[in-house]
């Protein structure tokens, strides 16, 4: 095993604490001085622009194509569509001026009372609202439908308590915002867009989990439907991860969208959004590390190996010349490599260095394994070490790579599926949510027993899961008839 | 020839107009309803993600790695470096609020004037400040050096007249800034980002471009150097499309980055940066498009390829097929195609459609040309049409695509050579500057003179030209000695 690296709290102590540890430490993200918004540090970086290539091939398979609106929004146009004023137009950052000047002491700069804005202007917390305003252009003719329209961007809501990835001011996004002729389409398209979600947490996150559609209380503001992703935390938690709204033709209506029929006659567009966000980093990290670091995806990782020579000076340019040829190989078979021969650093330090880092596979390379035509390799999953053969090495860590894939999404998976339970009393309940799960309960469907859990436990209604094979019950508060189980949670 | 479509301006007729209208009508870009924001459509935007592509890859291969930083900048810290804050704490949205809240009588939503930030913040109009402000945390020692980063982000500069892609309050760009350790380290990365943008330039969009370096009135507000490359647009006016800064240690001393040299003494770091925008777009699009519409390069256009089948009814599965055929081999040599049966427009509106968005090449698959094993070809650039045998076409094309990439380059940079004049009197300057072109003229290297050139013609110096041999001479305007000619032109 390699030595724990002692410097980053315990899950076990405070997952709370080693989660902000980890992210800073790990270089993904640190905050700025500005309030609530994060730096996202180049090895943070990094990872997220795997997930947008990866995320943005998929849209595109599906016939969407990518756009850019504008930042900021007239305050008015939140006004139109009833629900999602209520939702949005709260915590937001205002714009009202349009022009700075010198102090008179020329001291600095002050905003000129001179440049007010007629109609002040809001940093978009999300783009409904300017983007069917556009839409209304674009759209005449049946013909003109499907439009199915994305944009990677940055968003603000103003949040009071923030925490890296998980909850900031400014975050980024992609928001995806489909028009069409008819609401089963748009249904449809809402469904589609959160099985994509879905395959990309599972396949390329190695993240499982749930589907379902939110209860009324949680949907999107505007929305019909919000179907959703639920990922599990290492602590029990949920983690939302991912949300894809039917918005029928609310926004249709509040900006004037209408086609004209097949028989020519005048329809309103029926909607759907869908996102996921820098939040996903979040979940990555939560679900897969450890308290030696990161522990990334094969799919998702940056470096996917790192070699790492062992000798002394006299042997160092034997062992770049071997680094190089194996380096040349992995690179033929697409996998990043890095190889780290910096001499102001021992060994060691980069074992724990790469280990914080994630980077799955580690070869070390040493003078004397090498003698006998050897390295050696450690996974980051399970930290097992070995010593390998040169013959075939670039096939073995190729095959190493998808095997480390699967085993963390199986872990995952394992780990969380032994933490859903069916549980039909409330007192048991209570007492159970306090250690994290997720909990598959008959709900009466009513707003008020939701209210009830969430006040007595703090714990929320995640979702009606579509996997779980429903049967009527009775609701484990109120006593009444229960169509169906829901799937409750303590959330992020 | 394919007939003209007469609902675009004439370049002849009025050049800005033609412009504007192109934009429009080939879904490239429009005005939103938010003053002087633009909306980027999916057409223009898939052009836009093309260069980002390709842009990216080129700075990573010199070792930059991308990171994302706030949206928002405290006000403080645009005063801290004294030129800076000259050139950019001007026209700039001004975040002053952080809540909205509903009017008493329910009918919309006002700011919330409890909600007031202790600081304003101001949207980036460019992000030197709060990144060197983070600089001071990630760089230590000379081992932390260099610290090459860039982002792709929005930035807003608060335009009183804007134009499509030209000049608009938000933009899309990105911004590279790195940290040094030497001067001289800085001033070779400085150059070596402006050699990158001038490849592009010239080898993607097609795009001719002198390089040189700004006047010191030219300069970006803290730049000790801008490097700039220019390109000529059909008016013969200049088009500035990318331009790379050598900060020398003002940043480095205004937010107090220091690191340990190899000595163990502290020192200011070095910085540059450098960016090019959605501005590309405009010099794209006005380089080489035609009152057909736009004239796209292959290594940048959406679809590379468009065919188009004419035939009865029942030969259409026959077309389909044919077709398919074709777009698969053309795929499999890394070629973008798109195959348009629509029924519900007739070929003649098809083939305007297509020129007007610039598609390099059409194939129209005739029913007739098939019975005798040929397709006929059109090249965008020259309109030329042409009977191909099916036997070997993807081949063909593919040369074609790369035989009309050369050839646009070689026309605008014919154009544009043939324009480029040698003067020495400044009564002729003046008549001939009228009709646009870049004119080569000694300048004393006063600002008096760049003034009076201004105030006088509305030209501008801008560039003393790298690649011009230099000799000394007399300054047109003032008579006095010249050490060497700038370029001057009128531009955008």
């Amino acid at each position: 095993m390699a030595k724990e690296l002692d410097f980053l709290t315990k899950r076990s102590e405070d997952y709370s604490k080693w989660y902000n540890e980890l992210v800073v430490k790990a270089d993904l993200a640190e905050q700025s001085d500005v309030r609530g918004c994060m730096v996202i540090k180049p090895y943070g970086y990094a990872i997220w622009e795997k997930m947008q290539r990866v995320l943005d091939d998929m849209f595109k398979e599906t016939g969407v194509q990518n756009a850019y609106f504008p930042l900021l929004i007239p305050k008015s146009f939140l006004s139109k569509e009833a629900e999602h004023v209520e939702g949005f137009a709260k915590e937001c950052a205002v714009v009202t001026h349009y022009r700075l000047k010198a102090k008179e002491d020329k001291s600095g700069v002050v905003v000129d009372p001179a440049a007010r804005l007629e109609e002040e202007l809001i940093i978009r917390p999300t783009s409904e609202t300017i983007i069917w305003n556009t839409f209304r252009n674009w759209i005449q003719s049946y013909r003109d439908l499907p439009l199915l329209v994305n944009q990677w961007c940055n968003v603000m809501r103003w949040e009071m308590r923030t925490r890296l990835f998980l909850r900031t001011s400014e975050f980024l996004w992609q928001e995806g915002h489909t028009a069409h002729a008819t609401r089963e389409e748009a249904e449809q398209r809402a469904q589609q867009m959160l099985k994509i979600y879905a395959r990309f947490a599972e396949d390329y996150m190695a993240v499982p989990v749930v589907q379902g559609v939110k209860s009324e209380t949680e949907r999107f503001a505007g929305a019909l439907d919000t179907y959703t992703i639920e990922a599990m935390m290492q602590d029990g938690k949920a983690l939302q991860s991912g949300t894809s709204h039917f918005l029928g033709q609310n926004f249709g209506k509040a900006f004037e969208v209408q086609f004209l029929n097949k028989e020519n006659k005048a329809e309103y567009a029926w909607a759907t959004s869908w996102g996921v966000s820098t939040r996903l980093m979040g979940a990555l990290i939560m679900t897969h590390s450890d308290d030696n670091g990161l522990v990334l995806p094969p799919a998702l990782a940056p470096i996917q190996v790192v070699i790492i020579p062992i000798g002394k000076e006299a042997q160092m340019p034997m062992l770049d010349e071997k680094a190089a040829e194996l380096g040349a190989k992995l690179k033929a078979l697409g996998i990043s490599v890095k190889y780290d021969n910096a001499d102001n650093k021992r060994p060691g330090f980069k074992f724990a260095d790469y280990e914080l880092k994630g980077v799955p596979v580690r070869v070390v390379l040493g003078a004397r394994d090498l003698e006998k035509g050897e390295v050696e390799i450690m996974r980051r999953d399970t930290l097992e070490k070995q010593n390998v053969g040169l013959e075939g090495l670039d096939g073995y860590i190729k095959n190493l790579l998808e095997e480390i894939q699967q085993n963390i999404f199986k872990k995952a998976k394992d780990y969380r599926d032994s933490r859903i339970y069916e549980c039909d009393n409330y007192e048991e309940f209570k007492e159970r949510v306090k250690d994290g799960g997720f909990f598959l309960c008959h709900w009466d469907g009513t707003v008020e027993t939701e209210a009830k859990i969430k006040e007595d436990t703090n714990a929320t209604i995640r979702c009606v899961p579509f996997d779980v094979e429903q049967t009527p019950g009775v609701d484990m508060v109120s006593g009444k008839p229960a169509k169906y189980r829901v799937l409750i949670a303590r959330s992020y």
